[in-house]
C-alpha cells in the first residue's frame, strides 16, 4: 500500500450540501477535517460534531472564514457556501496558500472569474469546481465513446438543468437556503455546470477548443408564483413576489471548432428531472429521454428495417460495453457509494488525489472559470434581448496548444495507463 | 347530402410531392383538376395523365404557370414548386383571382411575405400554407389539451425538424429536387413550419399573441460532406462541395405574451426522425421522445412515488381521452387514409372546405407569412452571429383584437359546434 499524503481540510459553508460533501471528502483515504466554518454557528458546530464522530481530531469551529484561512495547518478548502460567495472564498483561499474545491454554481461577474484564474496562476494553488456530473456513470461512458470516435466528429450538443425545484426554491430545506433570492433577483442561466461540464470535457474546451459566444433568451416567469399561490393562498409572504427569473432560459453557445451547445435552465415548472443531454456527430446521436436513453450510431446500430433509423437503448448495449475504466474500478471496489449514485465521492476523490500526487486536477481553474462565467454572461444576453456576448478565453491563448482533451483531464491519474486517456 | 360547390383546381409544381398532394386534393369531394403545370413538361403530362384516370375531364397541361393563371375557369391553385418560388406563384395566383394553397417551405425574403399578405387583403383571396403537421393526430390532441387548460398557462415550447435527409438532399428522388441548392447556398432554419405551425396555433399567434424576435445560431457544416465522401469517394461531383448550411441550426423565438419557442433544424446528420415537441406550462409538460411520447401533468398524473415526478405515456391515456373531434370523425369515417398518416388529406380537405363554404381558412395568409418568414430572418440572425432580429407583425396590429385562438382557426367549420373551439 502506498503511503497517502494527509490532506487537512477546512470546510466553509456547511448547509445541507456542505455537510454531505464534507462527509464525501472524509470517505476519501487520507483526509482529515481540521476546521468547520459557517456564518451560522449552529451549522458549523453540527458539522464539526459529525466530523468528530468519524476521526480522532475534533475540528475547530469558525463563523468567519478568514480566521479559518489564517491557520497554517490547513492544506485545502472545501467551499459550499451560497452561489455568489463561491468565487470570493476560492480566491481568498488560494491567496492564503490553500488549494480549493468549490461546489457548483454560476458566477456573478466576469471579473471574479478572472480573479480566480489569476489567483491560481500566481499562487500555484488548485481551484477545482466539484462538478459531480462529470463523474456520473453515463456521462463518463459517453465521454469515452466520444473520445473513441463512435459519434464521428461532434457537431452539436445539448444539455439542461430541467429540475422542478419549486419547493426547494420557495421553502428550502432550511430557512437560509440560497436559491430563493437568486430566482427573485436574477434572470439567466443560473445553474449551467451540471450539463456543461461533461459537454466541455467531451469537446476539449480549453484544450484545443474554447467557448466563443452565447445567446440567452428567457421565457416569462410564472411557475413560482402559480406554485406559491396554489399551495399557500394569496396571503402567503411570497404570493405576490415578482420572480425575475424566466421559467425556461434557453442559451446557445458557439465554440472555436464550430460546435454549438444548447443549454436549458428549467427549474420552476412541474416536470420530471432531466439533464436533457444530446450529442450529435457525423456518425450518430445520443439522447437522454424519458423512457430510457436512446442512441443511434450509423456504423454500429442494426441496419434500418423501416423507413427510418431505429433508436437503440443505451443502457442495454453501450453502457456496459463502454464503461469508463474509472467506473469499472469503482464498481469493482464496491465501496464509497455516496451521494448522487457515487459521483459525489468520485469528484471529491479526484480533487484529493490531485493534491496527494501533485498532478493537475481533472477540472482546473480554467474549466472552473469557463463554466461558471456562463451564468453572468447569460444574464447580460437576456437583458439585451438575446444579443450575442463574447465568452472570455481564460487561458489567454494557451488553449491553442494545451494538451488535447483528456490527456491529463477527467480521469484519475493513476489509471491513465489502463484507460483511454493516453 | 349537401350539394358541394365544385372547386376547379390548377396544380403548379408537380414533382413527387406535387403529384401526391394533387391526388390528396382529388380525394376531397367536389374537386376537379382543371390544369397541370410544371416547368418540366414530362412532369406536367404525368400528373395530368394520373388525374385523368380519376375524373372525367382530362386536365390541360402547361409549362408556364402564368398561362395557367390566365384561364378563367380555374378557382384555386395548388402550388408545390421549389421553396423559393412558392411566394411568387402564390402572389401571382391571388392577383389572377385565384385562391391558393401552398406546400410548406420557408420564405427567401421578408418582402415577399408582405406581398403575399397585401395580395390576399387586396384581392380577398385565400392564401393557405398546407401545413399538414397542424392536422396530425397527436398535434391536434395536444392542441385540444392546451386549449382546455391541461398544461396551465403555456410558458415554453420546443419543436424541431430533425430528419436525416442526407440521401434526399444529395441525390433527391429525382434529379430536379429543390433541396440541394438550398443546403449549398443558405445557412439558417430552412424548414420551420412543421414544428412551428402547431405551436403557433396552440399559443394563439396572430390572435391575441404574436412572434416578436428570434435568435438563430448554426453549428459547423460537416454531415453532408462526410456522407458523400463516405458513400461515393473523393471523385464524386459533390465530394468537395462546400455546404453553407450548418448541420444543426438552433433558433429561439420570443412572443408578445412571454412564451419562448425553441426550434431546431437538423437534417444532415444520421439520426432517427423527430419533430422534437415539448410543451411546458404551469401545470406540466409534454415531450416527444424516442421510446414513446411522455407527459406529466401535476393535477392529473398519479402522485409521485419516488423522489421525483413520473412520466406517463401519452398514447396510453391522454391521446384517446383528448382525441380532437376532427380526428374522431375522420377515424369513424375510415376513409381517405392518405399521405403521412392522413394529415395530408385533412389539410387539403380544410383548404377545399373553406373555399366551398366561404369561411376563413384555418391557416390564413397571416399565419402563412408569419411561419414562412422565420427562414429568412433566421438566415439574417445566423449571419450576424445570433443577433436578435425583429419578426414583422403581418397583421399590422390586428392581432391585438382578432378573435382568440381556435375560435375560427384550426378546425373544420362544420364541426365547430361539436368540438372545443367555441
Amino acid at each position: 500500500m502506498e503511503t497517502l499524503k494527509v490532506i487537512r481540510l477546512g470546510c466553509v459553508g456547511l448547509g445541507g450540501r456542505g455537510q454531505s460533501q464534507m462527509r464525501e471528502m472524509m470517505s476519501v483515504p487520507g483526509v482529515t477535517v481540521a476546521a468547520c466554518c459557517d456564518k451560522h454557528l449552529d451549522r458549523a458546530e453540527a458539522a464539526a460534531k459529525s466530523a468528530a464522530a468519524l476521526q480522532e481530531e475534533p475540528p475547530a469551529v469558525y463563523t468567519n472564514y478568514k480566521e479559518l484561512l489564517a491557520r497554517t495547518d490547513i492544506d485545502a478548502i472545501l467551499c459550499c457556501s451560497t452561489w455568489i460567495t463561491h468565487a470570493r472564498i476560492a480566491i481568498d483561499s488560494m491567496r492564503a496558500g490553500k488549494d480549493v474545491a468549490i461546489e457548483v454554481g454560476g458566477a456573478a461577474s466576469v471579473e471574479e472569474c478572472w480573479r480566480m484564474v489569476r489567483a491560481s496562476e500566481e499562487t500555484g494553488k488548485v481551484c477545482m469546481l466539484l462538478e459531480n456530473c462529470c463523474y456520473d456513470r453515463k456521462e463518463m461512458a459517453l465521454f469515452r465513446m466520444v473520445r473513441e470516435g463512435l459519434f464521428g466528429e461532434i457537431v452539436h450538443l445539448e444539455g439542461g438543468y430541467r429540475h422542478d425545484l419549486r419547493e426547494e426554491i420557495c421553502y428550502g430545506r432550511e430557512n437560509r437556503h440560497g436559491r430563493l433570492p437568486n430566482f427573485i433577483a436574477r434572470n439567466g442561466e443560473l445553474y449551467p455546470t451540471h450539463q456543461l461540464g461533461p459537454i466541455a470535457k467531451m469537446i476539449g474546451i480549453n484544450r484545443g477548443n474554447r467557448f466563443l459566444t452565447l445567446c440567452s433568451l428567457a421565457s416569462k416567469s410564472r411557475g413560482l408564483r402559480v406554485f406559491v399561490q396554489k399551495r399557500e393562498g394569496a396571503e402567503y409572504h411570497l404570493a405576490n413576489t415578482r420572480f425575475n427569473c424566466g421559467d425556461v432560459v434557453s442559451t446557445t453557445i458557439t465554440c472555436a471548432n464550430g460546435e454549438t451547445i444548447h443549454l436549458t435552465h428549467d427549474c420552476s415548472l412541474p416536470r420530471p428531472y432531466s439533464r436533457a443531454y444530446m450529442i450529435e456527430g457525423t456518425n450518430g446521436i445520443f439522447q437522454e429521454a424519458p423512457f430510457g436513453n436512446a442512441i443511434y450510431l450509423e456504423d454500429n446500430s442494426p441496419p434500418d428495417t423501416g423507413w427510418d433509423h431505429t433508436w437503440e437503448r443505451f443502457e442495454d448495449t453501450y453502457l456496459p460495453r463502454y464503461e469508463h475504466p474509472l467506473w469499472d474500478r469503482y464498481r469493482a471496489q464496491g465501496i464509497h457509494a455516496g451521494g448522487h449514485g457515487g459521483m459525489d465521492f468520485l469528484v471529491c476523490s479526484a480533487f484529493i488525489r490531485a493534491l496527494q500526487t501533485g498532478t493537475p486536477p481533472p477540472i482546473d481553474v480554467y474549466d472552473t472559470a469557463a463554466w461558471m462565467v456562463i451564468t453572468c454572461l447569460s444574464e447580460q444576453s437576456v437583458a439585451m434581448g438575446g444579443a450575442p456576448v463574447p465568452i472570455p478565453d481564460f487561458t489567454n491563448g494557451a488553449w491553442i496548444e494545451r494538451e488535447p482533451f483528456a490527456r491529463t483531464a477527467f480521469c484519475l491519474e493513476d489509471i491513465c495507463e489502463e484507460c483511454f486517456c493516453n
